[in-house]
């Protein structure tokens, strides 16, 4: 049993989406008293740190209607049902870069938003890139381009929030990491 | 204009709840044909990497609904309506861990999860600390044990996914990034 579990009295279904589900749940806090809890449901995702032969990022722009404004990430998607995390980000960076990974390790995983979500991102690192000859489909409401920046050019970006998500920060403190061990 | 913007033809509200609300937003694609968004809408949050005199990282362990487990976390908390970060910064830290940042500085904010939800993390460092003298309550539905780990301790608590969440690996990464450009 973990640490100040919390037990599920019951679930009230909210929503059923393409993308997220909702729930609320009742539960029984450590002191026995309730409390409620809403709860998004997500796939998982991965998020894919692609380093051309010159130490470049490749990063995707695009519209996040959550978000309003367009910014610069790090190639991503959601896990498809029964498809391991590694073959997404294959995948997903072909479908979205045109590059195919020659080497992809994994580096880490995290929940996105605890409080809330059980989004989980699976983070690779792409090296030995080289252009896919095929061409593969993105999904049909998916529109981005693609942009290839230094470590300084991406801390600028963060600095002026054209970077502006957690996946592609911590993509770059990776990377930052790296090179000053080196 | 944003690169790729979808303009909204309609939003329906799914949900409204005590931390987020549910919107699914029917918008028109840069083609001109159309899809639908689902949003979750998120009050935002901070951060806090509080740093002890003796270099441990303070942290706060407490079970997470969503992920059906407890996890090591960075304190954090969301925003109350008109209080800005930083003193939300300093409060959720007083309350959770008992300490006062004699020093607060922001780090950088990033948006969590851009494809479906528009809850935004302002990171601060907090150092300087000294015990409060007067206690502050945390949220009746909120339970946590206080922790204070080395980077090293907490590079060991990824690997083992006691630490798995976005805010908390940043945090770290961040001070890896500190200590090694020293």
């Amino acid at each position: 049993m973990s640490k100040f579990e919390e037990k599920t009295i019951h679930t009230e279904t909210i929503f059923k989406g393409k993308v997220i589900d909702v729930e609320v749940d009742e539960v029984q806090l450590p002191n026995g008293k309730t409390s409620k809890r809403e709860l998004v449901r997500h796939p998982g995702a991965v998020g894919i740190l692609a380093l051309t032969d010159d130490h470049k990022i490749v990063m995707v722009e695009q519209y996040r209607k959550a978000l309003g404004k367009s910014i610069i990430e790090i190639p991503a998607g959601k896990l498809e049902q029964g498809e391991n995390p590694e073959s997404t980000a294959a995948r997903e960076l072909q479908e979205e870069t045109g590059y195919k990974p020659g080497r992809l390790n994994y580096i880490v995983s995290y929940y996105t938003s605890p409080g809330f979500a059980d989004e989980i991102i699976y983070l690779y690192e792409a090296t030995e890139l080289t252009k896919a000859t095929e061409e593969l489909e993105m999904d049909e409401d998916e529109f981005v381009d693609v942009v290839e920046v230094s470590v300084q050019e991406a801390l600028d970006l963060i600095q002026n929030e054209r970077i502006h998500d957690a996946k592609t920060i911590q993509a770059i403190y990776y990377v930052m990491v790296q090179h000053l061990k080196d």
